[in-house]
Parts: structure tokens; C-alpha cells; sequence
């Protein structure tokens, strides 16, 4: 055995271990189905240059990690979800199939310009049957309704949600399981954010942590890094970006370039807490590009630039891979 | 000084110590405002039995505790928001102007029978210009639409969004002041899942924890009980309900009625997780009262036998304040 397969097969060893004491994926088989009917529908479809389709993985939201197995209270991580949105609207506009791989109740793609109470702001019955959007939010609607249909109608955007930091990773899991014949056209672009830590759930609490005795002392694992796992053995081919997101600007780079030489992932794209909507570094081996959204055009974000990017870096990664 | 008003400043000390420690609201001026002018001319409307309007303050969802001042990570209490959603709805029909003191993205009054993702499934545009509801959705997106603004513009519902536990105590706070001069005809309904332990902010990191050095420790500390400093000394004369949650259907009513007890509220709505849409209980001095929806109603909830009994209730507490 050699010194790589050995560190694969302790990697594995982990996840095993991981999904072994995790509550069982509900719905596991519709969604099993729902996932290859939609990867070898597009696999099988022509891309742009001859080559299949390409097929993203767009992750997106927070996971959380409950504190008790009948959960009442758990650790959430902060995301709206704006970015795993904004990037598969982009995605889509330049020919690739998305699985949309989301938390519960964050933000949907081709919806982020709703406002936040859409039924109160954006719609009337003036006569008491005919509804009405205003003319304020008609672009909006029509995007979250019009654009969003077409994706799915067809076959070019597929949306699975999640909550708990098991789920999400068995999905992950299928997902990646289900893209393994697409090879180098398939990509992984994790803009999720990921729980470094948690409660193993056989050392959890069944019911609820009472309260009213003091101070509450709570001691949490870290979780196996599944970039790790992913890159080496789930979906060793596949394109993979991953995020890095920190709210101290001086360390953020430094980690950044840590996360890319320890995961082999193709790009890093690094995020300050405060200015992630204005500017990101993509670090990769040949060099940090800043990407910004372009200040002379007022609807610009930077996902707009971002994708261009990261589909140009896969375009060659696809050619250096079927030379 | 007597006893009584020893253990008002004691209980008033702790909640001063934990303001003063909290990050201020924002937007407190408008707040104040909004809420201010909507008290003011529901007070000052004629009610059902020639009282003033009767105003209640009904929270719902959870709220949430940093472990960062940069906050990337959060401790959260999972709460959809439906109870509260759905007595507020019972509320307005009752003849009640509502502050209904919500969680961010949880469930909004009149829109809970919309589906889960209503931009995919309720619309439609047929000719590429005029909007459409699917006749399957048209009752839902009608009542979350037309029902909605209605109440709104009849100023019978104010709608205050939180996310933390240190907004939702400074809001909840505000609300009180703002109602004492209503007195009796005032009402707490105090839905929301509150946190019972943080982390203080003064000892909260300033940036994002890093992960990778091993397992992680949290120690939190009590939240100060807010239903003390409510009943004794912010509305002392308001009518007060308070809930309890539990996973256990074995301590449940017993640890309702030591909250009964402790903190002198006028009723408390006990329910179990697994069950809390199809009964509750109402634990209360005049004893206890199991509360069902009717079971040959089809679309009869739990909330609507609940908010009537509460509001019966709330009649007799007037006439008893106003011999």
C-alpha cells in the first residue's frame, strides 16, 4: 500500500466514522432519483464546445449543528446566501447545469432583489380577483418568477435544501458520488458555510438542556474537513473552489493560500466579512486576482466578474485534462 | 425600603448590567416612533365594550446569541414562528391591535399557507406581462396579500423584526414602556423562544474563532429572566402569557406550573415539541385546560380555541382591574 492510498483510506476512515453516528439523510431515495435523472440528463446534453454540459455544485447558507438529538437549540453559521444565489444565476447565463445545493429559508436564486416582505410590498388585488405587482417591483418579480421557472423547466437548475451539517454532508456525498463519470466537466463551488465544529450525535443530550443551574458548559469536536475527503476521494476530478471567509482582513490571505496547498483545490476565493459584497481575492497556484464589480455599471456585482472568471479557469482545466 | 421593592431593584440591577453590556438597537428613533404613534391611536380607538382597543404584544421565533462580536457563528432556538404567526391572526379577528415582535425570515401572519418556495410554485406569467396565481395557491397568496395589508393599513398590526436576544430584550423592553398607560387592557403573549444562555458581549471575541486547533470550548452564562423584570417592574398591569417548550411530555406541566409560580404571569401555555400543533395546555391558578383544534373542522388549528380562550381570559382580568 502506498503512502497516498494509506492517507485516502485514513481520510475515509474519518467520514465513515462521522456518518456512521449521523441521523440517516431522510428522502434518501427520491433524491438519489430526482439527482441522476438531472445529472444524466445533462451529462448526455451538448455543451457549448462539443464537450457535454457542464454541471456546477453551487452550495450555499450555513449549516447548523443542533445541541440536543430532539433539537430545540443549535450553532448556526451567519449566511445569507446572497453569494451561492448570485453565482448560480451566472452560472446558468453561461451554459451550465447547477445543482443548487442550499440551506432552508436563505436566499434563492433570481430572488435576491424581492424585498424582504414580498406580500405586503410587491402585489395588489385592486378589484379583489385580479392580483397586480407594482410597477416598483415588476422586474423583481418577474425575475423570482419568469427566470427561475425557466431554469428548472429546463433541467438546468436543480435546488436541494438542507439544514443540519449531516445532511448537508451526505448530500454533498451523493452529489459527488452522482458526478463521478462527468469527470472534468463537473465542478464543485462551495460558497457554503461549513460548521468547523459540533456535537457528536451519540455523546448529544436527548432533551432539551435545562436551564436555571448556572452556567452552561458545552464542548464541541471539530468536523473532519470534508475538502479533504472530496478532493481525494469523492470527486477527484472534478473542478473545486472553495471558500474562505474571515472578518480580520490581515489574516485572510495567509489563510487563503494555507487552505490551497492543504486541500489541492483549484481556487480559493477569499472573503472579508465586511466588504465581501465589493471585493474578492480568487487565490490560486498561478497567482491572487482581485475581482470587483465594475463601479461605472450601477447593477453590477461581483459574482458577475467572479464566474466569468472561474468558468475561464475551468475551460482550461477541462482542456489540460482531455489533451 | 420594603422587601418587595428591594427584589424589583435587584431584578432591575441584573437587567441594566446586561443593557448596558449589550450593543445598542438600531434605529432606536424610529422604533420609538413607529411604535409610539401606533399605541397612541389604538389606545385612543374604541374597542369592543366600550374600553379602550386592546393591545397585545405577541413575539415569535427564536432568538439568537453570538459567539462573535464580528459574528460569524451563532447559538439559535429553533422556532418556525407558526404559533405566533397564527395567534396574531386570531388576535386581529378577536378585535386586537397586534405588535406582533418577530424573529427575521420566520413565518409572517396571514402567509402560512403559502408553500415553502411561493415564487416557484404560486405564479404565473402567461403572456410574458400579466402576472397569474396557480388557482391552487389563490386563497393563500390572497390572504397573505389582501388580509395582510389590510390589518396593516388599519394600523391593528405593527410588525417588529429581530434577530438577537440583545435586540429582542431592548424591543421588548421599549413595547412595555410604551404600553403601561394602557394598563389592563394590554396584553404579553410571549410566544418566542428566548435564549437562556450567551455569552456576554464584554467577554465575546472580537473576531472569528479559528478552527483547527483541537476541540472547543464554550462556557455561557445565564440570560437574566426577562418574565421577573416584565411582570414586576416594565408591565406590572399588562395580562401576561407566557410558554414552555419541552421535549419531555413528563416534566412539562410540572415545570409550567413552577414558572406559573415564579414569575406570577397570568397564564402559562405548556406544549411538548412532537405534539404542539395538535394540543396544548393552559396552566393557570384556576387549574389546568387541555386545548385541541377540533378535530371535525379540516382546517381548524390549535390557535384558534387557544387565542379565544386567552382573550375570555383577558375580559375577566379588565373587569376584575376596573371594578
Amino acid at each position: 500500500m502506498s503512502s497516498i492510498s494509506g492517507l485516502e483510506e485514513a481520510v475515509e476512515d474519518e467520514f465513515n466514522s462521522f456518518f456512521e453516528s449521523s441521523p440517516p439523510l431522510k428522502n434518501m431515495d427520491k433524491i438519489l432519483e430526482t439527482l441522476n435523472r438531472f445529472i444524466e440528463l445533462n451529462s448526455s446534453s451538448q455543451g457549448a464546445n462539443g464537450e457535454g454540459r457542464r454541471i456546477v455544485c453551487v452550495t450555499s447558507g450555513g449549516t447548523t449543528v443542533p445541541l440536543e438529538q430532539r433539537c430545540v437549540r443549535y450553532i448556526d453559521n451567519f449566511s445569507s446566501g446572497n453569494r451561492g444565489a448570485a453565482s448560480t444565476e451566472n452560472f446558468v447565463k453561461a451554459g451550465y447545469a447547477v445543482i443548487f445545493l442550499y440551506r432552508r429559508g436563505t436566499c434563492q436564486p433570481y430572488c435576491r432583489s424581492l424585498p424582504d416582505d414580498p406580500f405586503l410590498e410587491c402585489f395588489e388585488f385592486p378589484d379583489q380577483t385580479n392580483i397586480q405587482v407594482h410597477t416598483s417591483h415588476l422586474e423583481a418579480v418577474k425575475s423570482a418568477v419568469l427566470e427561475q421557472q425557466t431554469a428548472i423547466a429546463e433541467d438546468r437548475l436543480l435546488k436541494l435544501p438542507f439544514s443540519t451539517i449531516y445532511e448537508y454532508l451526505q448530500m454533498l456525498r451523493l452529489i459527488a458520488n452522482g458526478l463521478k463519470d462527468v469527470g472534468p466537466c463537473s465542478m464543485f463551488y462551495l460558497a457554503a458555510a461549513v460548521s468547523d465544529f459540533y456535537v457528536p450525535w451519540n455523546s448529544m443530550t436527548e432533551h432539551k438542556i435545562e436551564s436555571g443551574s448556572g452556567p452552561l458548559d458545552i464542548r464541541l469536536a471539530q468536523v473532519p474537513k470534508m475538502l479533504s475527503v472530496l478532493r481525494t476521494n469523492w470527486a477527484p476530478k472534478a473542478f473545486c473552489i472553495s471558500f474562505k471567509l474571515e472578518t480580520d482582513s490581515k489574516i485572510l490571505i495567509e489563510k487563503a493560500t494555507k487552505a490551497l496547498g492543504k486541500y489541492k483545490v483549484h481556487a480559493v476565493v477569499a472573503n472579508e466579512l465586511s466588504t465581501r459584497k465589493e471585493e474578492v481575492v480568487v487565490v490560486s497556484s498561478s497567482g491572487n486576482v482581485v475581482v470587483r464589480c465594475d463601479s461605472d455599471k450601477p447593477k453590477s456585482i461581483v459574482e458577475d466578474n467572479l464566474i466569468r472568471l472561474i468558468v475561464d479557469r475551468h475551460s482550461t482545466y477541462i482542456k489540460e485534462s482531455h489533451p
